[in-house]
């Protein structure tokens, strides 16, 4: 016999989950004074909700458990919305654990009141679950991980009042299985084998997503396209891509719609391997929102709630392909930069730093462009990125990644405007002492927001406007943020002061910023798009890059 | 005619919307582009959507006109949920204008998408608005106007489609005029005059929260109360209240249950003018939520809807109080303190420094304790205070208040755990050059939390416990951190230092901060209930205090 608290902690250790990034509040006292009652159970602090969510979500992704969180009312829980939005669209396990008031004080309407499931509802549509008596919390919890798990995984929402938390009668209950994910059927395989083996080389392409994007996966995906020239793509924000030197390149799909149509033409087979069919990220007026190009055909070959893995496995053996040899991309490392740094050489510093085995969380936006193609022949690592576009995910996401890989250099290339949502995700990296080397590019403005001003065509901008998407007054200083923050950090001006400060960040236990103050990669009003678009091909590898290229209007 | 954007813009400004708070993106690019052809309307940029939101509450609290914002889809309006929340308690009228992907592209689900409507029903549930066409949104606008302002002010969300902003056809509209808000009734009113009339001083209180803590206000309540000796009290976390030399104290219902009780033992009919009956904040094992004493009765003068000062004067009338004296807080002020700091010096000096006509947003949870009954005598002055309990609250209502009454200072006393949570508000400070100090107490810990572990009797706390109450490691370094946002700091260690400090902040245009390192008001897990609660009453008027003093247990 336990206390709530108690039986929820002892559930979620059993049943795999042992590490929860906490932002707690008095609701929540019980389940803190708990966590000394169950030391398998990693509590790592937050100062500000996004970061703990952002954290679950980065240690999900790379732990290949669930991360847990421990969240304070709606408010709390409205402060990690969008990481928790980020990590629902990457389909990360969680279990979003919100204290609530006691059942019997919510009739009060005491000043936190509030409608939690609705704010809950928006994250964790597949499960939000008020867990009504400490006898049923066991259970609760133990369903909350089984949800989270899937396959898809996904956000769930536990709200856990607090006479439910601190009242006697809990008792731990056991994760219920589930059954094994199907495969593709026999059919859907054969069928789609068959407009393989039909089609000349170009005509299908895989659009890898999701769990396609792993080692494993991928070089499956490697060896269909070795037997049968089909193109293997990924999805724009891939939740974790491992890639490298010795891994089966796989070209991303931009951001920008207009690139990305390009690179999708020719396709008459689109074959989705955990992934969804494309869209444009925003709406434009006058252009589509549909990427897939016309008399293109959209097949599944696995659903994300599908066995990807098994399902790829039947295809390369319909195919006949199980001995085929993937391409696999070649070693190679750009040169470290010299003289005053632009936002392409300090991805090429990086690129030219990175050590083996690396985790890099990308949240650069505009700066880190050039990343992609100056990083693809460097030692495997894995990269983790925006997954739902809501910005200020890199910093927590490196936190939650270092916590659950303590043994992998973590490198967060990290933009100034995006950085200013969850900061204080420095704090834990110092706390936890996590091996994290963040990069930052400050160009002192939202340098994506200077494009898209152009491409919603919304018409000249005047100075209003403008100023509104201008980071330069005051300038932010990012060494002393992080120096406030407990972080060691250093501002540099140049490639070989980079390099120095990388080699030295990387070979240091702890946590390091690196502040780079770099010229805008757009240059705000006198933008046009497709110079633009030329210029983006530089995130695709070199040879596709070319080819594109050929096709594009100047 | 024009655009969704444009109309939408007009229709803010002729209904006297002249501030929006903004941290927009995509999705609102035309909003943006639009502001320059709307120079009435003044743009605050944000770096984080909590800054937004809770700046939009503190300009409403002070302009007396509704704040705006614009946030970004789903997850931006999730940013900005908990400062929404505490400006939903506090009744501040707040037009939450939210961009939304076009409504033709909604369907595919990319990346942003998500249910804003959900987390908007959290913080507006009595006005969510999509609006459908860019026909309807200035009539759209001009409702959610009408419904912010109240009274009661609440926060209506008006989420806007792209498409419908972009789009040509809108038309500005005018904001419906609503019928005056009802005073209380005939009957109420003579039947409550009855009851004071009735009672023996002290057996009866006005329970003043909301528009009833206003200098016209107050000085009806302090006819009542030199009349009839009815007791004057304030809801614990108003919204505004304005106090100092000259207007009539008031007691402010503390924050913890216990003490509370002890201030309203006694009472016999408690009169809510604008406010709610009291109940404590959280709820405690084995404790009553209900803080009305047995044999108290309830009675409503005015409810948040109905007309609050036109109720008082009935109120006056019908007790012949027209003529009746207020009693009236003398002028006095404090010493300067000397030597090292305590969080009770700091409180001290900052009384012992307040200018004329000062605005004070006070989110120092436990090391502000004293300053109430510090300043009780200082020149006339707001204070603005924590309404929904959501901490990171005080930084951006200062950020507010100071947009709202650029020529009052503006004092923010706050706490290093709450600080944390929209740090990003002094950047804003910066930007728009705002008179605002902050006056940062440092004292290294989740001081009210570790007051709450004890008084929700979860047992001893472990070390692990104790950790996740522990801002020490690392140290922040809150001077660092406001130079890194453009914000001029420095640290004092000394009451002579402090008052140095206050002087120059005051008399130099634009933000300050002032860190404080002070031990904790409380000590951890040594605390007692009891001895807190006693060293508490410095919150209340000394009076009050020493009253209450004789009655509690030791």
């Amino acid at each position: 016999m336990s206390t709530g608290a108690q039986a929820l902690l002892r559930t979620l250790v059993d049943g795999g989950v042992r590490t929860v990034f906490t932002n707690p509040g008095t609701s929540e006292m019980h389940f803190v004074q708990a966590l000394d009652g169950a030391p398998e159970m990693r509590a790592v602090l937050a100062l500000f909700e996004g970061v703990a969510t952002g954290a679950a979500d980065g240690y999900a992704r790379m732990a290949g458990t669930p991360g847990a969180t421990l969240l304070h009312l709606g408010s709390g829980l409205g402060n990690g919305v969008a990481n928790l939005h980020n990590a629902r669209k990457g389909k990360s396990p969680i279990v979003n654990i919100v204290g609530d008031h006691a059942t019997y004080h919510t009739q009060y309407d005491a000043q936190l009141q509030s409608d939690i499931e609705t704010v809950a509802r928006n994250v964790s549509p597949g499960f939000v679950r008020t867990s009504a008596s400490t006898a049923q919390l066991g259970q609760d919890a133990a369903e909350a991980i089984a949800a989270a798990q899937g396959p898809p995984g996904q956000v769930a929402t536990l709200i856990l009042p607090a006479d439910v938390s601190w009242s006697e009668g809990g008792s731990a209950a056991k994760v219920p299985e589930r059954a094994a994910p199907p495969r593709a059927s026999e059919e859907t395989v054969q069928r789609l084998a068959g407009l393989i083996r039909g089609g000349k080389p170009g005509d299908t392409a895989l659009l890898l997503g999701g769990r396609a994007l792993r080692r494993d996966t991928l070089m499956l995906a490697g060896r269909v396209s070795t037997a049968a020239g089909t193109r293997l793509l990924a999805e724009v924000f891939p939740a974790r891509i491992e890639r490298g030197a010795g891994l089966p390149p796989v070209e991303r799909l931009a951001y920008l719609a207009e690139l990305a149509s390009v690179q999708l033409r020719g396709i008459k087979h689109l074959i989705l391997v955990d992934s969804k069919s494309p869209v444009s990220f925003f709406a434009y007026p006058g252009k589509a929102s549909d990427l897939v190009p016309d008399g293109c055909e959209v097949h599944t070959l696995a659903a994300p709630d599908e066995d990807v893995l098994g399902s790829l496995d039947a295809l390369v053996e319909a195919l006949g392909a199980a001995n085929a040899q993937p391409l696999l991309q070649e070693a190679s490392r750009p040169k470290p930069p010299t003289g005053p740094l632009t936002a392409e050489k300090v991805c090429q510093a990086v690129a030219a730093a990175m050590p083996e085995n690396a985790i890099v969380s990308d949240e650069a936006q505009t700066s880190g462009l050039t990343f992609a193609s100056v990083s693809a022949g460097v030692p495997a690592h894995d990269v983790l990125t925006l997954t739902g576009g809501a910005i200020g995910q890199g910093l927590p996401v490196a936190v939650g990644a270092a916590v659950a890989c303590p043994d992998r250099p973590v490198i967060a290339l990290e933009a100034d405007g995006s950085a200013m949502y969850t900061l204080q995700a420095l704090w834990t990296m110092a706390r936890e002492g996590l091996d994290v080397t963040v990069v930052l590019f400050n160009n002192r403005s939202y340098g994506i927001l200077n494009i898209e001003l152009q491409r919603t065509g919304a018409g000249e901008a005047g100075p209003v406007a403008k100023s509104q998407l201008d980071l330069s007054t005051p300038q932010m200083d990012f060494v002393q943020l992080a120096l406030g923050l407990g972080v060691p950090a250093r501002r540099v001006a140049t490639g070989e002061d980079l390099t120095d400060a990388l080699e030295h960040a990387l070979a240091e236990p702890g946590p390091h910023l690196i502040e780079t103050v770099v010229p805008s990669t757009v240059t705000g009003a006198r933008l046009k798009v497709m110079p633009y678009a030329l210029n983006a091909l530089a995130k695709l590898p070199l040879p596709v890059a070319r080819a594109i290229k050929g096709k594009l209007a100047p």
